[in-house]
């Protein structure tokens, strides 16, 4: 019950939308239709659950005008990016949604048809949840579940000296979309091939769910990049006891980065640092590489060598072709 | 990573919070210290989980002034209420913060403090989470999740005809306190032990996870009553298949409430159908009630038996004492 006498209070207006937009989602059991009060989980025996949640709220993690289906797909997303970087197969979500006031039945209908289609596509079902007006701002709240053998997620802090430290994907797009997101008007725009490219990795991250068996069977250590590679590693290494040297010209960067690179050399800051990759930065053992390599190659998911872990407990060092140290501005990001 | 430059950015603030308020907390092996991107359940072999999210938003499900402590309390009760009602034993829980900038470590030590002594009291400790700065309200979501042996979860649908229909503890009180605290400076109020008993029960609920183990052995259905006794035992109702009769003059009520009730009599609509009651509505088929009865006394929490489940697919009937048929300005609470 709320502490006010909201305007829109109504006896049936709750039930009506859930059923409209959200029950033909929840077609597991354990969701029980949305018609009760909790869902349920049934792990395998011998199976542990992942547990996550990372809300994005209007204007904090997307824009207020970004479209409903992106919004659906990248609330799903980032916790679903969490789940493969921790090698848990995805299992279902929790969906708590407060809504303000502006937000219509025009908006709902296409962000739960693209939740529906990111819940299918990554067989991750809608197993409940929550639904509040507000007068405060558009949140969207997952929280997902994976699963994993007994003991098996793969930890932030397994790496070992020795250990070859990759990442998935590309790095830094996602960084170079959200500054396109935000130039000013009047501002120079790169080519539409490449300004798409990165717009869209800014806006709908590609979790790699295909890697996260490869990933339990072969990595010491994984997280996913969501607040830049040179925080995100210096994080791993801290947790793990160790430090890393990085070259820099590894990094995979995509054509669309390379290009933006080109121009302005300025940016490889902006990629190294950026956050929103939602790639997946691991350790591998020298003794798994090979096995690692072709396990990944199989899921056709791109995985690149860019470093080693070396010993100590100073903060990543990372170089550049020439073996000149690079120092950044902002090593990561943090809300506070 | 937000999508404006927000100033409050710095890359250990949001470390160093969660290092002091809420890592003390998170004692579970599968909450590795919070240092990990994900935390872990290893549900024991044969075991389902049970899965809540009840988020609440300042100003909408509590109010902006309330202290910091009775915030978290509610906060983690409101979701044990629904786990207590499905028969599930507390197991753990996500907390996901959104702090706008005027909560300061004032307000977030006393808060934490409080989640801590409720994690402990209920057996329910921190996994995991996580904290963004917002430009938006306070919202304090929380995901818990409980435990129940497979297929054992009480539903909401498993009502069946000539069952009795039982509450927990009493009802209205919530209700009552609210609309004190509601009250236009200058409106009369209760002696002080009464309106400290309303203003209590509505701030802190007493989720009944007493009953949880009883529920699972002897009730055919259950759901906590949040919205108010009418519109929540029309829920159940409704998923049953089945309808019910209540005598109101069986509704258990504190003194507290017959107080108010004798002065005010109109106010027995406020008390049936108000929120936050979090007691629990039951389910019990005669063959189970001597059983129930008894197990249920051996928890110290009091049920009482308000009516029976009747054929039918109409919203439930409540008469009074004289038989009269009563009928309700607003059947129930709902956010649209």
């Amino acid at each position: 019950m709320t502490v006010s006498d909201a305007p829109q209070i109504t006896t049936s207006g709750e039930d009506r939308l859930i059923a409209r937009y959200f029950r033909p989602l929840a077609r597991a059991p354990g969701a029980f239709g949305l018609s009760d009060d909790a869902a349920v989980l049934e792990p395998p025996s011998g199976w542990d659950v992942v547990l996550k949640t990372d809300p994005i709220i209007s204007g904090v993690h997307f824009f207020p005008d970004d479209p409903p289906d992106a919004v659906a797909r990248k609330a799903l997303r980032v916790n679903l990016s969490d789940l493969a970087a921790k090698g848990a197969s995805p299992a279902g979500f929790l969906l708590a949604l407060a809504l303000p006031p502006t937000i219509s039945e025009h908006w709902l209908a296409p962000f739960a048809r693209a939740l529906g289609e990111d819940a299918d596509r990554y067989q991750c079902p809608l197993l409940g949840g929550d639904t509040d007006a507000t007068p405060g701002l558009l949140t969207v709240s997952i929280t997902a579940f994976g699963l994993v053998p007994h003991g098996t997620m793969v930890p932030r802090n397994g790496a070992q000296v020795g250990d070859h430290v990759v990442v998935s994907g590309t790095v830094g797009d996602a960084a170079l979309g959200l500054r396109l997101r935000r130039a000013a008007p009047g501002s120079p725009v790169p080519a539409a091939p490449v300004r798409d490219h990165l717009l869209a990795r800014y806006q709908i991250p590609e979790p790699r769910t295909g890697l996260a068996e490869v990933l339990r069977h072969y990595a010491s250590a994984a997280m996913d990049i969501s607040d830049g590679l040179v925080g995100d590693l210096a994080k791993l290494c801290r947790a793990s006891g160790i430090s890393a040297h990085i070259n820099t010209a590894q990094v995979p960067l995509s054509e669309a980065a390379r290009s933006m690179l080109e121009i302005d050399p300025g940016l490889l800051d902006t990629i190294l640092t950026g956050g929103d990759d939602y790639e997946v930065l691991c350790t591998i053992p020298s003794a798994h590489l090979a096995d690692f390599r072709s396990a990944a190659a199989a899921t056709g998911i791109a995985v690149t060598i860019i470093g080693q872990v070396v010993e100590g407990m100073a903060d990543p060092r990372f170089t550049d072709a020439q073996g000149e140290l690079q120092s950044f501005g902002r090593p990561s990001f943090s809300h506070f």
